[in-house]
């Protein structure tokens, strides 16, 4: 600053801020990213004084298209952000009153940066959830697709990372595809709270001007305003809870990201993905890197973290608005921007995932996978389920033993641990014996897995 | 374990566990917590396992009348837990079949520990929920009364915890109500993902029985089926929703109690808790301390622990379940306790707290809390706002020198800052008329706090 | 309470504590662990408030002796603890006025309870810490056998879950054992800024009595007395470095949880754990699941958890003492005993791994481990080192073209990338000649792991 | 890349990197900060190798001043960096080779980028250490100076926020000087493990040629070099530490903000800050706010989620490298810039901090802040400190009854509670005594608060 005193606040001050003191407490660096949408709100606000007779028409006019001139200067890159006048909202204002004189000081008259901050930053995330969500969404097609062409491969399925039972591909993607709808619903679920209008609050009790807070809500495409203006500007819930759902989401990139990585290596060797996802090595020739998945296995520690700066920020805060609360923005721009970044990556890449169904198979037939169809087989032969879970331990035993799986034995084999198996016993040892089995809701039979698939389509698209 | 091995699991195994591997790994200790819940999820699949002729009718009246003894012997507390039978669900099925024979062998058919647990989780957590929704509700309750009755109580509203402008206590209040009135739909929100029954999932691939997942679904009060087996025995986002939602409300307590121990200082002295919910000192004999809020505030960092446990323990998890989940229980158990204790001290607590109307008043009276009053005095008579906040910055400074606040100062000193200013000035600058003023949708004049309340109330009832 | 006033600090207040408060404020529950070291510190301070001629002869003797019976009580389980008393200070000072009479009311001269809560926690954590200490050696001891038997063992080396180049197992475990040097120093760094003695701070500003807090810190095995005594009641960095500490021990035995989890599946099937340390399924005949590392990969969750717990507790709490600070002990004690059992459960275990070294073997021929052998090998021809990494490159996609191996592929094929590939090549395309190459500090030569294994024994001894 | 394939590794590729995974996968936006740091490392290494006789003179030569040219034009802001090169250590490497040919695609023999990354963050991590370092130190100086020139003067000493006892100013200053003399040991005990070399580890398992790995440890300042390759390239225990010891620091100074704000309050109105370390408000003209005590509390919450994404981020990843890791330094990066930036300002503000003595002293004066001294004095008179207790707390409760403070009672009020009590009684009960009265190690008494000045003063030097 030139003088002594910020032109916005400095009426009071006998001294100005030390300049060290300014650029730490300044939040130009990034919350101009607002600015859009921080025009847009101050355009709602002027629109509703020139309704109450607060503006006249020619100074709303004036404040009008100095705004659009404002935001054509800043989309194409002409303007100098001023770290003296600390935040988008200043700098928006005071280069507003430059344009257009007076009228732009009159901008301000029954607002305060309180509410004007917290309008800002929630016309912002609801932009970037519906953004978010259409990630989810391209996402949750390209599973759709992958998981019909994969409803009949065979994979095993694991519990403990041990070979379990047969599953089928297409199933193990639908239970990803459940994970993304929890997302999605939760997402909406945020919207609806982050989708209010603190604009009226002012700094912390109101305004005495005869303001009409409905209808800049409505102008902003806010559901109705907020009930009370002490929450408004100190509220800080919707961030925090957009940072739990995405913390969640990315929970769920990361255990995909797991699969993927295991799937790639060469122990387990069940999918290949395209090159142009991975990357290589500087000092190993050989090496085909899975990068996407590991790096977005990674950035869940980024969510977790800014969901936990969030909560800390927030804790033991007395209302109404405190300068702590400047720290919301950082975590919130970053959980965004991860989210959005990882969410595209997936939704590139998974539709080309190739499964090479032969090792599925081949791993599916190893580590007595059909051990519990043999049990079920001597339920149904009328054995209790606990003592036919002991026959058939047994049996494992003695394959084990011998290298054998229970397919491998013969009938005399078997027989030696319950004279209830017959020659059927076989039927169920198959692999598409197992999973065509296990045929109700939910179930991993490839039947179901088409009609896992037919019924989210018809849901998407609702 | 009498011999080597496990009595439900043990066929396979050349060894029994190791005596200290049994304990560490026993669940025991804190999932019996979930009796009444796993009884009851039993009793649904038997019954569903005789509609679906796998159990005869004198198999399943076996099962539950042996299920209803072992209840209650459990609620009078005639049970041994073994350690050895690991958990909750294999405690039980052994009773029952020491109770009943080979019938109670026969429970398990069609149905894992895997579903099982998850079953009984998502039945406790959603009493839990409604358990917390309750206490809620009662919290908001005491609120609205406590509120209506301070409607016209004036105090200093601040920011940056400086005296920015007066309010109402009941305004202030009002702003605590609306942040419950999120924790309660945060909470419904997570209750529909918590109502879905996993039961039928089995271990991961679901079952070869002909089950009927509907069935039992609605036996147990849940919403429908889940949709993937894989997905409904690895799922525990509905445990770290809970938790977030959880952490947002500790948040909201820690605030709150933030300001009742500032309030409670002899610095403040703004109210009087009862002697009742505080306790003096070992030392100190003139101590009262202001325990309860305290305590809470710092029960806020538990759950935010508890929410990254949670998150720590599913990141990176493969598909399906994995013994990591069984780490999923002490954190979800210790939230909803601390959630529920937090809440019932501060439901019985609040209607108690005690104003202390003179020394709120008092203290609003000091600060130039009305100089935002002034300025838009200034903008009434014509001048543009950020003009007024010039002329209003240099009267306080002014007034700091003086040791005068506004309303103190005579009209001559005042036109000293702007010619503008006339006799009329005076009404603006009383407390009564600066809070009566801001009586628009959320502002701070009484009128809008007793229609808050009124329309909260109606709010509730519906 | 009988009567309206708690007997150690009720005369200021007009009627006692609710009761669901007096149960919510309590912490006999859980602070009664510290029972021994609460006495200790008793002990201490009554030597020396009678050295200061506070106490007479007789009236130290008094407590000795009663504070010796109550230690007795309490190791039998002859105790009742009240919560009305509110904590294991209370308690055992009632309890001895009970037995001793008005000597028993003369302890408390000169302390607080914020000062003597703090002295137990930090004796209580010292004896935990070298507790731990002893845990850790032990898995160390256990390390090093393993991998002195494994020193020549060949397997595949990771990065990015890809095969990188051989090494040996003994080599792997190393990196496992420097992670818990690590671990053994930062606990040691921790312990002495556990192991100083807040007795004497009393409230929080000192005493007036003559009391002599070397004396004290001497008795008790501290390092000193600490420094101020605002500080000294409300300092929980200790709890949080530990926590810290903590977290790290449990995110290396994350790792090495992960790695024995992927190792034991099938597609891996590196190694083989004893069937003591494992369990099996209620569903599933032929499970064996890696239970411990399992858990213990989960149990990481737990700790980061209390680590961020005690963040949140500890954030923006004004000196000095306040109630909230009672939250710190239920994360420590569980993260001592998370720390305790989970170092066991390794140590116990890790020396029974059994390596599958023909399985290692062959995964270490796949996934042409050695091509950077290769590249190495051609720049010591004199080719720059990015050309060799290209040349070798192409080998490999040709060879994964033609499913060869580097080792598999005939001179001829090799020289179509490289003129300067010689017969000789073959010597450096073995997995021994690979490892024994890489023969320099920290390098994977059996030479270097032996030399590492003697080092760390000496190491270790002193 | 114009072609299909990078440069660096992409012999074995069939098609180049998709460029939204260039930009997503690439860390040179955020790494580059490193390069100072990478050409250091690059320089020993090269030395090494022309050492090892790897290198001729010509190249060495030729590498050192083509490096050193890289540097200034760096420096000097001449350089793009490439997204296709990935990380700032290829776009050094392919600068290198640009300007001086073949001796640079020799530099990366011996060497993979994983013991680069980690040999350039340590370095780096190192320096940043000493600098936050010496501002902790300039802090503490600031803080002594302070703490001497208000020895004398008396507060209020708060336990539960509730007045407990005077204390000194000057005593309260010094309990956070010890915070930081914690922090500094620990910043100290953190860089002992911050400063080993990992070069030489090459990508896990150390390399065939013939390297030096004292000697570039030596040459960086390393204490030495790390003892296990695989650990050397996947540990990031260094950067977890660290941010345990920043979350540390930030904890404390949000105690000291918390206690700033509220000091600034005109409810307290204890200190007064400069006006350059405060700013104001866009709608109130008379506020004055404490933003950097308010914005350093908030920060609070960054590091401690910093923390938690490394935390999670090394959770259950298996050896060796993964590119997760390559997450590790956005959290690093922050945390030293939040450090840095925060002791900053402290450091700079806390110095001008005006105590106005009068209100502190009033302050002191009212809530009973020497019922203590009184109860010490009957004790002193031969009762027993418990029922001491209860005299007080009965005079405590006939003084709140009648509005007096303990010294305003006269004799005959006071004596009605004990007959013990006499004139001398006055004495304890002022101020002044009260203070003067706990005069041992660590006591509030000035003489006590000057010795612990000099003290520290001593240490500071050493």
């Amino acid at each position: 600053m030139s003088d002594n005193s910020n032109q916005q606040w400095g009426g009071r001050f006998s001294e100005g801020v030390d300049a060290f003191v300014a650029r730490f407490t300044a939040s130009i660096d990034f919350d101009r990213r607002l600015y859009q949408h921080d025009i847009a709100g101050s355009m709602a606000h002027a629109r509703m004084l020139h309704k109450a007779g607060i503006l006249t028409g020619d100074e709303l006019n004036a404040i009008i298209s100095g705004l659009e001139g404002i935001l054509e200067d800043i989309r194409q890159g002409n303007i100098d952000w001023s770290v003296e006048l600390e935040d988008i909202h200043m700098n928006i204002e005071a280069r507003l009153t430059d344009r257009i004189g007076d009228a732009g000081k009159k901008l301000h008259t029954g607002r305060s940066r309180n509410d004007q901050v917290a309008t800002d930053i929630r016309l912002w995330l609801r932009d970037e959830i519906d953004h978010i969500d259409q990630e989810l969404n391209r996402f949750q097609q390209g599973l759709l697709g992958l998981a019909e062409r994969e409803a009949d491969t065979i994979m095993p399925g694991f519990t403990h990372l041990q070979t379990a039972q047969p599953v089928t591909f297409g199933h193990h993607l639908m239970a990803w595809f459940e994970m993304l709808v929890r997302d999605r619903e939760r997402l909406q679920d945020c919207r609806k709270r982050v989708n209010v209008s603190p604009l009226g609050a002012a700094a912390l009790a109101g305004t005495t001007y005869p303001i009409d807070r409905e209808f800049t809500a409505q102008q902003l495409g806010f559901d109705r305003p907020t009930r009370n203006s002490l929450d408004s500007v100190s509220d800080r819930d919707f961030a925090i809870e957009f940072c739990s759902v995405g913390a969640l989401i990315m929970t769920h990139l990361s255990r995909m990201s797991e699969e993927l990585v295991l799937w790639t290596s060469a122990q387990f060797n069940f999918i290949d993905l395209p090159d142009r996802f991975c990357t290589g090595s500087s000092i190993m020739p050989q090496k085909k890197n899975p990068d996407v998945p590991e790096l977005v296995r990674g950035k869940t520690g980024r969510v977790n973290g800014h969901l936990i700066s969030l909560l800390t920020l927030m804790k033991s805060q007395p209302l109404a608005y405190n300068k702590d609360n400047q720290e919301d923005k950082e975590p919130l721009f970053d959980t965004v921007d991860t989210l959005k970044d990882s969410l595209r990556a997936f939704a590139d890449m998974i539709p080309h995932v190739e499964a090479k169904k032969d090792a599925m198979a081949d791993a599916a037939r190893r580590g007595f996978s059909t051990a519990t169809d043999l049990a079920d087989y001597l339920v149904r032969k009328g054995m209790p389920f606990r003592n036919a879970h002991e026959v058939v331990g047994k049996s494992v035993a003695y394959g084990i033993e011998q290298g054998k799986d229970l397919s491998e034995m013969t009938l005399e084999e078997l027989k030696v641990f319950s004279d209830t198996i017959e020659a059927d016993v076989f039927d169920v040892l198959t692999l598409e014996g197992s999973v065509s089995a296990r045929n109700h809701i939910g179930g991993t039979a490839p039947e179901q897995v088409r009609s896992a698939v037919h019924f989210a389509r018809k849901t998407l698209k609702d």
